[in-house]
């Protein structure tokens, strides 16, 4: 999988022998994509690369920039959406691309696929001029900013699971809702946990702390550093919306709980005392005088069933007037 | 839309030529509004801009200063409320503009309407003695004190919503309140993001590091920074108020499910017992001397009512006690 | 209101003109109450105050110090509690008094009354030995001990606030009690707001930066910096013992909320079941054998009874078992 | 109460005269216990410390280092723990001790009782080797060791106090846990709040600043040092288990509304329908064939029973499977 | 327990004499396994350690690292999870393990036995070719590696116990979840204040500040920095994993009890007011024509019976509008 081009002006030479592609004018690119140890290990070997930072791109390290004597290392993650059966088992995946700029070469290497720095490749292929003259910090340049660009596209569909859920939120009451809610609030963790490290790591860069970054280069990085705070900035806003979402949906559950309670409350509390009125004139006393005459009377019936509706109407303005009804 | 002027003393000539513009003796202020990019690109090939300044412009990226050889580049952003259909649809929409200050000259750009620079270049225009004097510098930061000012409108416009929720909290349950709080919290978000990288942008120029700041212009750079640390604290003070409005609101309601829950109590726990005793009363047993013989008394219903009553009263008075009437 | 007095060692010369007071040996203090800009303007044109220095005081603008060339600006702001009708109506009102410490002399001036630097006033004429032979930086540092020293009384009086909802959180479940604890809580916020900058502004003057501070001075403003840091603290402590009225505040609903479904839960399991019987004696089933033979039984009505009563007391013990009675 | 000796090697000497004892080869050793201001001002003038010293050891200062040219001053506060009537009703008491480092003599006062610095005292009469040998700052360093030892019988204290809430929490839900849980944490918050400060001031001595700290003392001043950082890590961590408490309260009580609806709901829905039923067949409807015919029936009486009992044990198994019994 | 080896290029001898150890050329390696304070001062005498430092392994000091004259102390702490009776009864130990870094030498001792030494002990016996070749920071080195590399294990473990949680959390709503979720927490919190002071400890280490460290060894330091900065992040994503868990388990609460409510709400809002009408029916009016004259019809029951039907429908129609059945 390893790939060796140098280029210079307007040339572009592929070589097969690393040697060879280290030693020939103009500025060389090495690249070695879903590359194992040993492939790696052979290239650390021809660049005099540090072992630990081989280990550094197989172990899952935070993004970040080492200065050495000969080159810079760059340790950043590409980032990608893997989506489960349901929404909320989405999570992140990250690939580790290691990214070294030396004098006059370029050396890049990631144990998984690496699309991204296969759309830099075509565009050395296709003849783009400033990567042709510019000298290395530039390429690693173009690499370091495509796949920071394919973050935002992950925020993107971050936000649309946010907006999502803000529509659910208020509709349903359903349990999953919070489960989603926190599965987007572990993303945007996720994805703070890379863009944090990367913001620093280009950072260095940007300064142009190491001595192989050119002035003319440390524009670029900034621009890069730039668009690293602002992602940094969003996942925080998306956070707060996330926890906006979930104090909606708690309310909107105390809410209903208010509603079913204010509703059992208006019915019990007319027909209760009504029922108990019913249950007294059901009571079977004997025939003195004194117990309840009113059953005995022509227009009784009547007025009891008058008095209760009375008895429910005022009740039924008082809670209309507590807004229950 | 671009248009040139120079200005010296009294006197203030206006230029088609951009060229002639920068060549002229005097300040010379080149604002382009509503401009596209061809339109930046243009005005940045004549002041040796560098090209990705204007892509700073056109992306939506933080406030700051960026210190050049030739120029210091401050990007401020306008804020406006932009209000939906509804009040909690409201949003914060901000329009960049970027203020380059040279030696004796001074170029804004933006890709919207720039309402605030119109009225520095109508100050300008109409001969304000410290605008033609002072350099460059000086041109740049009236620039940005309008932008600040318009801060304070804007954020006064929030404080009268936080005002109209806080009344409405108390008096209401409405689910749409915590929307609104939500809604005013997002939009005090949005502003705090955009006043404390302006802050920090303006901060700079208040230290006078820049070497086109000159020593008089800094303490007005000073005043424009304590605006923003004024605005900052604000924006903390109303977060906090907005926090103190959903507090009361969440408790609100807990409260109404509770005196929902004490009305229903009262009278559950009153009328219930009572409806047990007509029930009671209400059996057919037979006419065995130990069934009921209170059913053949006299006295029997009205003992049974005045028993009822000292029950129901004897209830009241307990509740009445624990505070629950 | 402007009066400028000069003192020196035993002697205190009260002055009409400023540039008379301005040119006298010894110490000049020149002071202005309830000043408006006009007035500020005359004494900033005398000393050579820089005209943004006289905005800030008019402006609403954080406490502050300022090194200048000839002098330096302290901005300390005076606090007072001003109660509305309800006590949770209570607002802190700040006005703002600018000090100015010169070589050889010193000016306070303020747009409000400013009874703290009367007092010092007072302490001079009556001949306070440090004041008269010490310089200008002490005289700075007596106003701004007397204002600092006022806030312990603000304190004080938020203090006596939140023992008053500490007490009548327990014993209450009202709706005011929040909104108290939410107006404890701002103010604390608002003085927060005005400590924590004036510390830093007297650190300043406490660490000795400016040059008109004299080393013996030092000390004396170190000691009011350590009380504005224990005010910090307080403020700190206070928001604490708020948040936690508000969570016992908060409890006491939801336990309150408990106790009453208890009651409910309690009357109604058991005399629904035991009215539930009643009624099934109560039916008007046919002279069948198989139909309520009980209700012909001699001892029927007393068996029945008994029984309700056993069912009754099973649950009874039952609930008193579980704490609910 | 002032006490002043003299020891170096072997020797130790008591004095009466301050001056005398001052003057005296060897470490000179002066402790005010129980001291009113007039005896530390006596003690300040012999010494030449400054008077705002004084000033804060009386007032309630933050604990804090202060290097003079002469001397350096420590401030250090002994905390205890104040029981008061019922267990949340304790308090922390705090003590200031200042401690004056000059030279060669060491001066340590308090408005209070000393215990601790009674503890170095007697180690000093029994002829403690080190204390003996090395200087004055190794005396102080005793002193201010002993005082932070006592933190942790205090921090002890509090501990048992979680441990007795955390038995409790889970077991009841009495409105008093919460009082209690918020009475250990405002005690933490006080400890930590004296803490703190005595970090800072102790890591100036451990980082050896000040003159009259030797090289060889300041290992042990970082033992201290290390101890207080503990000391602040414990509180962190029990104020955490606070809360957790805290939330297993809240839990509980949620979870106790949660259980009584449960009995209510279960006893209600199934006795509500079967009450209906025997209500129907209570109606006095007329002799008519379409008029309840099954009151005539042989079997209509266990008929209904039996449908009722059926209907109540389908509604048991569901709430059985729901889990609600 | 304390043995004594000395190993240079291929070969490696032990020793029975501290003192002949230390002398003899090559790297000489003293381990105290399982030692007390007797055995530790015998070592710290030999090598001329400060006794403090002693104290230090013996006290439960945090992870630290020390520069001395002659040496470097690195304390670092074993961890390893303790299970109890339950599930939440886990609790952290930790193992103080200190290591002095000197120039030819490294001494390593703890009171506890000692796993990890004991592997990088049989490393050096199998003669691993680094470890014979570099100094004694690569020892050291080999320690603090593998110490670390437990940490994994340890926070694997605790990720187990979390995801146990999480299935747990939305099933059932036991009180013990709780109980579980605050265990997690607590370990979480105790191996954070295990984690983040050797982080430091290490970075100074990595740093390369102490002179001990050759600046080969600086990047197998900086891997274990690495690794402590992820076991921090970890730490912190579990943690809000153990959040979102809580904030399921209480919702799952609130939705238990408005479910139950619902149910209540639907079964006792459709039978309460049939019940009255029952009751209605149940009355003994008198033979007026006015009373109740619907009991002498025909088809009076059907009639109520379909009523009763009707409005129980219309009742359930309703609820099932509202999503309650």
């Amino acid at each position: 999988m390893t790939s060796a081009l140098v280029y210079r002006s307007d040339e572009v030479t592929e070589y097969d022998d690393l040697a060879a592609a280290r030693a020939a004018r103009g500025t060389t690119w090495v690249h070695a994509g879903d590359a194992d140890r040993a492939e790696m290990d052979r290239i650390a070997d021809c660049f005099d690369l540090h072992p630990l930072t081989v280990e550094d791109i197989l172990n899952d390290v935070r993004p970040k920039t080492e200065e050495y004597e000969e080159y810079t290392f760059v340790l950043v993650k590409r980032a990608m959406l893997r989506r489960g059966d349901t929404t909320f088992d989405e999570e992140i995946k990250d690939v580790p691309i290691g990214v070294f700029i030396g004098d006059d070469w370029v050396v890049s290497m990631t144990p998984d696929s690496a699309e991204p720095v296969a759309r830099v490749r075509r565009a050395v292929d296709s003849g783009d001029e400033r990567l042709l003259h510019r000298g290395p910090d530039f390429t690693a340049y173009r690499i370091i900013d495509v796949i920071v660009d394919e973050y935002f596209t992950l925020l993107d569909a971050i936000e649309d699971d946010i907006e999502a859920v803000e529509d659910q939120v208020t509709s349903s009451t359903e349990l999953d809702t919070l489960e989603e809610i926190n599965s987007v609030r572990r993303e945007l963790l996720s994805f703070r946990k890379l863009a944090w490290p990367t913001r620093e790591a280009v950072g260095v860069l940007a300064r142009g702390d190491p001595r192989q970054i050119q002035e003319d280069t440390e524009k670029y990085y900034r621009d890069v550093y730039d668009h690293l705070v602002q992602l940094v900035d969003l996942t925080e806003t998306y956070r707060d919306l996330a926890s906006g979402a979930r104090d909606i949906y708690l309310n909107t559950l105390a809410q209903s709980t208010n509603e079913v309670m204010k509703v059992l409350t208006v019915v019990a509390t007319i027909f209760i005392p009504l029922t108990f009125v019913a249950g007294v004139y059901g009571m079977n006393f004997g025939d003195s005088p004194f117990n309840m005459p009113e059953l005995g009377w022509t227009y009784g019936y009547p007025a009891v069933m008058i008095g209760m509706i009375v008895v429910a109407l005022v009740m039924l303005g008082y809670f209309s007037r507590q807004g229950y009804v």
